[in-house]
């Protein structure tokens, strides 16, 4: 007879592009999630949960940047019952696809506008690479059924607080604001606003978008003619003419013109009128807070909004998107948002379709050391804006929407770089186990323990070789053991071990503060939470 | 020419069996998560946070009470990559099976004993039935690598502090424990231990597991020839002769016996010994808040153990659970919990396969009203127990493991029903908008009330009909409505409308208490913080 075939096991292992996340990764995340969610309450935000599965038709061609309807989706067939063949079901790929979905549905019993919140995890079907996983959290943010530029003005505002109240200090983030109408506005002016010149203008988009990667050069080639790339790959350009490139031009450089324009302000005005110089800060009590800097930033918008109406004041949608940044810019600077902390600033694009307004971006302003040790700046950390046809596939209504989504990942990994989430010893204190027959003593000491609000647990491994209880400690990073053999059970005594102390001790020996401190000694049984108490107090 | 066909619009519905959760409900159980991860906490647990996605070779056939592979699961295949077909991926129907792939795959890294929870959705592709979702929330708490019982009787104290954490009160719920073990002793006895004999246990184990169904009866014709029900349809049974059934049927028997021997045990002694009743108590300073009722409690446990030794004293596996049940008394007993929290109870089952050794179960004993207003008992809402070959198909080692899950969405119901979820009116307050121009004004308000710490927004729709902002204001369950006037503008003052009280009056124009305080009144821009505040605190 043949042997059986031993059967294989499974590898134990993620799926690729997924990733299993471990004590605090996983409470300073929810930590930060109930933050973000306590400012979205009290701005009268209500939380909405989907579940993670739609129907593909739901989800529809909605994916920002993505222009293939349903790559990029976790989807399957259901079952066929009977005759009738199963639905096509998808994860989720963002949090919007199912507000609209849900507004759809529910809209009548839903307040007008309807403001939700809504965190968890969303699903893409992309190759995944270094730090970019297939399932990750978002955290938005949206307004469904208000039209006017209020809405996005309140959660720019909104934005600042939840970046602040997560522990990004102020002067180390800057919320952008643009207007995607203006660049439908720059693209009239350049007389690419017919329905036949879709095909250009999707050329300029992309283009205008890749600003960063390809330099002014490599934009201003992909207008004209074309442009070869470093491989020798042609890309095909807009064939726009002289004139026409440089009035798109003039937007893709806007930012250096303002900062151009703010500074040789910002000189003259500091050389020939040193004393006023910060009249221009509109004096408001509101301002209080306002640092130096943000002078040049009120100067800043000023400029920005000037340049912006030159360059668009011959069409009728650009105007529009400017005097909605003037309102914006009003709004906030009423409740007390300066440019210290929002400002007005054209580079913001914001990937190509889907946006219809205003567009936001909250990048972190300081510099953190990559993996090879290079400064860099940590960048983008959330953004969003107006999409005013949020439900009309659904119900051939247009309803105005406008929402931003925070990346809780990226923002957790600044604040990690910035060395300002909580680093204190969570380890538990750990009850050892001398005579296993005593467990009941044992359990009792942690009860007493937990029962005081003190993390604690008895060892519950073999108890036999004592190292590897410390050793275990260690691990778990408890502050403190426990020790409590037949002798200490006798005379009614425990000892306790300060792993801490123990540990700064071991590094070195001669440091004069410990010296007098010892990292074990025996308290009376009945002082035991009290005195492990003191040691926890010690560390905090 | 034809007509250009109509496109079909979406339908905006969830998935069959799938619902979204608004408002209170989501943040109702976040609150009631955050309190139970602040408990497992205490108690040693780290959290742990896997995908919802996982391989379907690492999901392998876990789940308890299915005997089939991979049904009822939701599962595609990934698109294959070059020649190699693409992996099977699924979603998670339960947090034990990526336990199981997590321990194996980390288990270098991780302490040992490894104490871990988590929390999270789950997915089950099962036919959905009245408030029976294919996605729900799971709460567990695991702990891997201890072998000893001592780790059992850890979580069942812990699930008796979760439920008092969240708002239940003691003695509205019992902790029931039991041993798998026993069982498998009353099957040895019953002469049905043999490998032979796998088809007999099957049968005589379905059928305990139906008492609450079939009845003693019922079960009784299943160990033996079997069983018609009342459709005609013939079950077979196990074919126990009479001294085979009698053993299990004394098994099924055992709460009945148990609560006979308990009342004629107390009848006859606060019969005979009226002032020494409450000797049994086992005289303890740790038994200090322990009820009369309790007394009861700890007599049916010394019975329940003394019966179950009975019945499966010829088998070692039965005396060995026995033991285990003894130990887990004592344990507990040390930490302070007695049996008016936890209580030995044969009758604890739960499910066929799976669990190895001590299970557990808890259980509301408040009787709510059902949807036709007939008093009912609210029934399990955790269970959970010792399964020993946790990653044993991935590794080849056999691993112990024990652990609970909490049932959040019954808590949840079961507290609704005892009106014990915070009804606090989480509506924000808001300010009208009595004249568009004047945004900025109304925006500095809502900015200054968040600034405090006060919920508030502004009316985002379109103001001009004011009946529309106070029904918005009333949809949102606002507390106080904001309306500021070009009058009131001049004066300096704002109106502040008490909604609540609005509402009183409009019920009820004659309560004395409310003669004497308007609805509405003018105060001083100013004030307007500190007045709103005011009423906030009457009403909270």
């Amino acid at each position: 007879m043949a042997k059986p075939k031993k059967t294989q096991r499974p590898k134990a292992e993620t799926p690729r592009g997924f990733r299993d996340y471990f004590g605090a990764e996983v409470t300073q995340r929810a930590e930060m999630l109930a933050k973000i969610a306590g400012v979205y309450h009290r701005y009268g935000f209500d939380a909405l949960e989907s579940a993670g599965v739609e129907k593909v038709e739901a989800l529809g061609k909605f994916l920002p940047d993505v222009d293939r309807p349903n790559e990029g989706v976790f989807a399957w067939q259901e079952d066929a019952e009977s005759d009738k063949p199963g639905d096509w079901l998808a994860l989720r790929y963002d949090l919007t696809a199912p507000l609209a979905r849900v507004y759809a549905q529910h809209r009548n019993e839903l307040p007008t506008p309807y403001r939700r919140y809504a965190m968890g995890p969303v699903w893409r079907n992309e190759k995944p690479g270094p730090g970019r996983y297939r399932q990750f959290y978002q955290c938005d943010a949206d307004t469904v059924g208000a039209g006017s530029v209020t809405a996005d003005a309140e959660i720019c505002a909104m934005l600042a607080d939840c970046l602040e109240e997560v522990g990004i200090e102020r002067g180390d983030y800057i919320v952008r604001v643009n207007n995607r109408k203006v660049l439908n506005g720059v693209l009239e002016v350049a007389g690419l606003s017919g329905d036949d010149k879709e095909a250009e203008r999707g050329i300029v988009l992309r283009a205008v978008d890749k600003l960063d990667r390809l330099g002014v050069d490599g934009v201003r080639a992909l207008l004209g003619e074309g442009r070869k790339d470093e491989s020798g790959d042609f890309t095909e350009g807009a064939g726009l003419d002289e004139a026409q490139a440089d009035v798109v031009m003039g937007f893709v450089n806007a930012s250096e013109v303002i900062t151009q324009r703010t500074e040789s302000f910002m000189t003259k005005l500091n050389a020939e009128y040193p004393d006023v110089a910060s009249g221009m800060e509109k004096s408001s009590a509101a301002m209080g807070g306002l640092k130096i800097e943000g002078r040049d930033g009120f100067r800043q918008n000023v400029e920005a909004l000037q340049y912006l109406d030159e360059l668009v004041s011959k069409s009728e949608i650009g105007r529009k998107g400017v005097e909605e940044l003037k309102e914006i810019e009003a709004l906030l600077f009423a409740q007390g948002y300066g440019p210290d902390r929002i400002v007005i600033d054209p580079s913001v694009v914001r990937g190509l379709g889907y946006y219809t307004g205003p567009v936001y971006e909250a990048e972190l302003t300081f510099e953190i050391k990559d993996e090879k040790g290079r400064a860099r700046n940590f960048g983008s950390v959330a953004g969003g804006g107006r999409y005013d046809d949020l439900v009309k596939r659904f119900t051939g209504q247009e309803v105005p929407a406008t929402g931003v989504s925070i990346g809780v990942d990226r923002l957790l990994a600044a604040l990690q770089a910035k060395g300002r989430l909580e680093t204190t010893a969570q380890g538990p204190v750990v009850v050892t186990v001398m005579d296993k027959a005593r467990m009941a003593d044992y359990q009792a000491m942690v009860a007493e323990l937990r029962q005081a609000g003190i993390r604690a647990e008895v060892y519950l491994g073999n108890p036999k070789n004592f190292g590897n209880q410390l050793k275990y400690a260690d691990k778990r990073g408890s502050p403190v053991a426990i020790i409590e053999g037949d002798a200490e059970k006798e005379n009614g005594m425990v000892q306790i071990k300060d792993l801490i102390l123990g540990a700064k001790i071991a590094e070195n020996a001669t440091l004069e503060e410990w010296r007098d401190r010892p990292s074990q000694y025996e308290v009376p049984r009945g002082d035991l939470v009290a005195r492990v108490r003191e040691i926890l107090e010690l560390y905090q």
